[in-house]
């Protein structure tokens, strides 16, 4: 992070890079009407002095947070809204919602029109911003918090997650401690770091209960309903079938739960099941289900809290915050009964 | 509404009002720095004569989208956000969300917020804004719609709904035609319009097939779970219970399923479920539940397109538009056995 006590003024970054003020103060503003090399060289110098606008001038922020998602898909996307929204009503700000439309890097009309707005500050979530708009976004001192970063974050990345591989770790030992050996795990998308955690925390499970990891029973899906389902039939179709499934997320569970009644299979009876998420509708399918809770409202709420600090020229002891994951038994998991 | 045609200028309204030019502005502007009766005074005489202002003065409007909600609870909110969001991505805009914490009437900082914004419109869901927010609103061109109004709107306020009582209808008669007589219903808050026409809804198709209407088997909730599992206990612990239950939301009819289970009964064999809304979760719970489906994206969407129409000084063919509602037929009704 640029040193607080940085006193370098628009008159020195214009100096060294060798353009008048007007032209350092349209790149600080977004404008478009710089060059782009011109604008790659002053945000260069901005970024290597730290410059640190003043809040009282004329270029001050809204006072908006801006929330991007790469899709509003599911009750797992209302969570994360409303832990922003909540912080950002006690800090009188208003949330601006944007989604990148199901890609994980967000265009170049979407920075656009962030850099125009001049929120607070950027809560990104499941996200993968490029280098280049994450120094644009700098240029003009407006933080990026990721929520559940896609990939790895760089260490001067600001992020918040939950302790994901603790997580696959428990809902495994879970089932371990039923009884259960031929456990099957439903993962999401093999390029999200959050969903390689909780693989990797299955994997652990099983590895160090002296069980055998069967690449039969690992499976990966989108996190969504119908991933659940597909990957479900699968594992119902293998000659050895698997006694109980941890899901990877509600969603996917919701979708084991529909091929399971489809094969006439009874919840808990047959097979056990474990998600992932603890979102509302945990607790309203039937049987109500058993999973690991993933305290998305207050992941989304420290983000925000974060992003804010930092605009306000805060440092963050940690660039990186996992907030902890917790087991909820409900009734979808029973003790193995042997076949 | 105001002619388009109008060719007032802030000159004479200030003339008529007895103010400066610079205090038009400041009321224009939502500024706080004038008296109150003045303020009062000078929206009076603007909106009698309807003073459209021009777009490429100084104070042109945010690109955003102000999209307001009486709370950010369920499933429901999400679909209305995507409706809006999808219509302000079409038209390279952002939306804004805010929350008046559960009441019907956001308080007097939301109004100065959303003024402070300027947005192109305000997308109020299921809200009761005052006579005085909504002149203040107007006096600063920012159209209002409401979607899914609480009170009676008035007749020059726009307005989005669904065609509830016909919705309440088809349930209702979807249940009769499968033979039941002892027929529930669960509905909304009682001062909500569009709860109020489902129930009516209910009741027509109840004396138009020449069934009594049982006091006793109406009930009211807030559109919940809880309310649903409430009043489902209630109707249960009847000497003669219900065979069946319009639920009057698909949250309510989670709840009816919960008390159900407690109480060992089987849906569909033992008690008949039909919901309204068709959120996703109406396909997840086991057995997958028969609802009225309410066009929730589409009814947002229609919203965002009139605010934007009526920003831009266009004219809506009508003040208030209701889309259809439809039967969605799952697994959770079937025929009355007798009993």
């Amino acid at each position: 992070m640029p040193a607080k006590a940085s006193k370098v003024t628009i008159a020195d970054i214009a100096a060294e890079a060798g353009v008048s003020v007007p032209t350092v103060s349209k790149v600080m503003n977004g404008r478009s009407d710089v060059a782009p090399t011109t604008r790659q060289r002053v945000e260069e110098i901005i970024r290597r002095h730290g410059y640190q606008r003043r809040t009282d001038e004329r270029y001050r922020k809204s006072n908006l947070l801006e929330l991007m998602f790469h899709e509003l898909e599911s009750a797992w996307a209302l969570e994360i809204i409303r832990g922003v929204e909540k912080v950002a009503g006690e800090n009188g700000m208003a949330v601006v919602l944007s989604e990148s439309q199901g890609r994980l890097r967000p265009g170049q009309s979407w920075l656009e029109n962030v850099l125009a707005r001049r929120p607070v500050g950027v809560i990104a979530v499941f996200s993968d911003l490029g280098a280049d708009q994450l120094a644009k976004l700098r240029a003009r001192d407006i933080p990026v918090v990721v929520v559940d970063p896609v990939g790895e974050p760089t260490p001067e990345m600001h992020s918040i997650g939950a302790t994901n591989w603790q997580g696959g770790l428990t809902a495994t030992r879970h089932l371990i401690e039923l009884g259960h050996k031929r456990i099957a795990m439903i993962g999401g998308p093999q390029n999200v770091l959050c969903s390689r955690a909780r693989v990797d925390g299955y994997r652990a499970a099983l590895e160090t209960a002296g069980l055998t990891v069967d690449p039969e029973l690992m499976r990966h899906g989108d996190f969504h309903v119908e991933a659940g389902h597909k990957q479900m039939l699968a594992l119902l179709a293998l000659e050895n079938r698997p006694t109980a499934v941890f899901a990877g997320s509600d969603l996917q569970a919701v979708g084991v739960y529909e091929a399971a009644r489809a094969a006439g299979l009874r919840i808990p009876d047959d097979l056990s099941v474990i998600g992932f998420d603890d979102l509302p509708v945990a607790r309203w399918v039937g049987p109500p289900l058993t999973t690991v809770r993933q305290p998305l409202q207050e992941m989304a709420a420290a983000g925000a809290r974060m992003a804010i600090t930092l605009a306000g020229g805060g440092d963050m002891e940690h660039h990186r915050v996992e907030l902890a994951t917790s087991l909820v038994v409900r009734s979808s998991t029973a003790p193995y009964t042997g076949r």
